[in-house]
């Protein structure tokens, strides 16, 4: 497990960590390129890259496969959206287990009751109770074979509805329970919610973000507001989605690939991501 | 095989069927989208997808798995790109009835040597003997279990350097063979190979071609010559390099995403992508 | 979907269907040969071929894919136990859609909540709402796309100690729902849950029934009793326990297997179940 | 790689070390039980279990997949025999990363040529060239991060017709090549092949053999004569063969299984091979 020690390290590091999120290998590898900290294996990119709404349709397996595959070709440590667990405490257990094994780094369980919705969907953002949520993150501890497994608890709390006090409960609770991180999600806008919890917070355990509506909120702020993880969890696929639909229009309508050429990667360029180069060198 | 029958029937319509690459659910949609008539599950974007190369590198189960997953999310046929057949006639015999029996309509094969490294590669470009090659197109026609589903021999003579003769006399006996359509593979600048192929092609079965070197040909053009399938294999994956890269240094310089929120699709979106309103609907 | 046609008219035919369990492609060869008319795509046998508790752990992806592995080697339908549906009402649809579109002929969702336990655990046999597993019915069956496609629905009724009026109200509202056969289930010694069920049914739906613990009951007097399904849902990977535990133990205590030779199959014999000649044939 | 250097130290005590094949996790399960040293996950056997030739028409995705499934509930080494390395010099490299990350403790690769077909099967035992195999032996060294990964080199040189110096010749390359281990393969009736072999055997790394043919040879003669693993490689889907088959039998001769009751595991032994306990006292 170095990959996960190196991550505890970074998280422990008192600088900014930044995850960027990927739905494949490839993303994975520009991720590191562009010098981020870690890969966010996320479910809402990975759903949305099997066109499926990020709504527990996808099952564990497709998701630590995406994991795995992330963390092969990729030197930075993988963080692995798991959603609600799968399930109850045994699939937590079951989970923990498996990512482990496979060498992926960290694992994030949040508290919605499953099956989940994504979070920037109006309805159904049900919250697990409290002690079976705590008992998850225990049973998630638990099952790690390495002390330097990595299981970070995200509250849903804001998303719920829920004031600062009742995020701020749970949060503390998930900590005394063993939690190595806590991701506080929001939906705000602005990051108003997460500074009043920041302002509040009491552990000594990093807290996360994810900024993908207070997308303003500069990095260097949020580091100041003592966030110690953020995750930009979703701008990739959303690159790609106006890009692959502006490339697939073009060549309809201009019946060749000829104005787009210069838009694009080359042969060469895609080449180089995959390493050719050093593969075939493999070749007597 | 209601796909393989819809698929056959375009290329005999005589007008110009156009395909475009993907490599995960999402890219398929977007195909659809945009409005081309069939997909191509290439085997150069499913494995820079997974930032390994196109060198037979990942396997039969890699390949099919992600052929499905285009197909599940889309109503177009899927024409699943599958190199040599992955090994011999035996691996031939047990990927028609694997491909065919998971609803994909066709599946494209070429004349070169287990394993073999993408056809942009310099090196590295043998040709399977011509009798072996027929031979595998025998056992791929006699494995389907339907008439519907289509198998297209892909000849790469072009590719290895041979002339024109030589890849007439391979497609003519692959025709012979059973093959239901002919991919001429070339990586000319222009389409001069193409053209000095198709003048002299005297099977009456569809002939495809893939635009990666010769892009500035316009489809109408290439219609005319006698193309009735052509595939833009690649183009999507390039794209998305260039866009997810753009966006992830952005991150970076910016220290936010304030920047790109106006360059990349919207979280809504990704729900119409996802058809999370039609899902929703489903909860009671 | 000729499968799921051809066991809709087996379960019509008036005479008693009988299915087999099976964990994996040779399984399914065995149990078509020896004349069964299905094959079950056990969730307990899977899971325990796993070495994993029947307890929802493994995912809706891990069941299909072993379902897809005895569909290709078996000309028989396959039946597969899907458990709770592996969630809510959207993965109930989106359970459907893979499993018809993978070309398995039928699913059978029981109305107990997720996650699960194996019906023969003494604890945790909680049934979902009537309304929401009627609902679940109405959504698998909104979610084939075929006529054919056969929905099975399975009441946990007896299992979770409800009396034969519930089971009955649950059964006859799950066939009003659209449930093409119903399985209940029971733990009893005898059959005297079902004898009670029977002689009470009022729909002209199927019944079927997995006599594990009322074993001594002989399927003509199933048959006569009105049952029309009979799934020997575990007998398989139970028999390859106790072979493989002695086979091992010999090894182990006579140090070569020079005694176990003529109790275990040849390797002759495990070529022709894998039709080792038919596929050579094949080779130029 | 913990499991890597206990196999590695086992390899080199001194004692004969024992390994028995296993194409699912229960079998890895059995295997542990009855006092094995580590998991052969035997390519015959998994593809035995699909009901497909072992002629590589499964893949290195399919194999590796099956391998995990092996280590994962044992706490035994895993040994993947992976045929031929599934291609060339690239497929091997391709095989170490994915298995070492997988946590595989060790691959055996054999020196035929791709595609193979089972060693027992009359027909089409070609070698692969010396030289192309040294060099795959220095590749998949060269591809483990871990010192402790363990490449056995397996040769085919008896299968395929060679005489003991060829043989010799093979092996002492191959060790020097880097090979952790050597397996020398052989399907004659007598180990008499192996002891020509290993009196004349000039290496200090072990030496592994699979006594199918030759099985009154007993473990004892063996170690004496040199073999350091011992590998017991398709007795258990061989054993399960025959108990699959006459469980069924019986159900359809008999119409019930009040017969077979006693000859099968009951379901409370599979409770316990699935330590359903234990993960029930997961709930809260």
């Amino acid at each position: 497990m170095e990959k996960a020690r190196h991550l505890r390290e970074l998280l422990s590091s008192g600088r900014l960590i930044r995850a960027a999120g990927a739905h494949d290998g490839l993303g994975a590898v520009l991720v590191q390129e562009q010098g981020f900290d870690a890969v966010w294996a996320s479910s809402f990119e990975i759903s949305a890259a099997r066109a499926l709404p990020d709504a527990s349709l996808l099952s564990m397996t497709d998701y630590l496969r995406v994991a795995v595959e992330l963390d092969r070709v990729s030197s930075l440590p993988v963080i692995a959206d798991c959603d609600t667990g799968f399930g109850g405490a045994l699939n937590v257990a079951h989970m923990v287990a498996e990512y482990e094994a496979a060498g992926i780094a960290a694992v994030c369980i949040e508290d919605k009751v499953f099956p989940k919705v994504n979070s920037f969907v109006g309805q159904g953002q049900d919250l697990l109770g409290l002690p079976e949520f705590v008992h998850k993150i225990r049973v998630a501890k638990e099952s790690a074979r390495s002390e330097d497994f990595v299981v970070i608890a995200r509250t849903e709390g804001f998303i719920a509805g829920c004031g600062v006090n009742d995020v701020l409960e749970r949060a503390h609770e998930y900590a005394d329970a063993g939690a190595d991180a806590i991701l506080v999600h929001s939906k705000a806008s602005t990051p108003v919610e997460l500074l009043s919890f920041l302002s509040r917070w009491q552990r000594p355990i990093p807290v996360a973000v994810v900024p993908t509506t207070y997308y303003a909120w500069h990095a260097d702020d949020a580091a100041k507001a003592g966030v110690s993880l953020i995750i930009y969890a979703n701008h990739g696929i959303r690159a790609k989605v106006n890009a692959m639909r502006s490339v697939l229009r073009s060549i309809q309508q201009d019946g060749s690939t000829v104005n787009i050429e210069g838009e694009i990667a080359s042969m060469k360029d895609i080449f180089e991501l995959q390493r050719l180069e050093d593969w075939l060198a493999l070749n007597q």
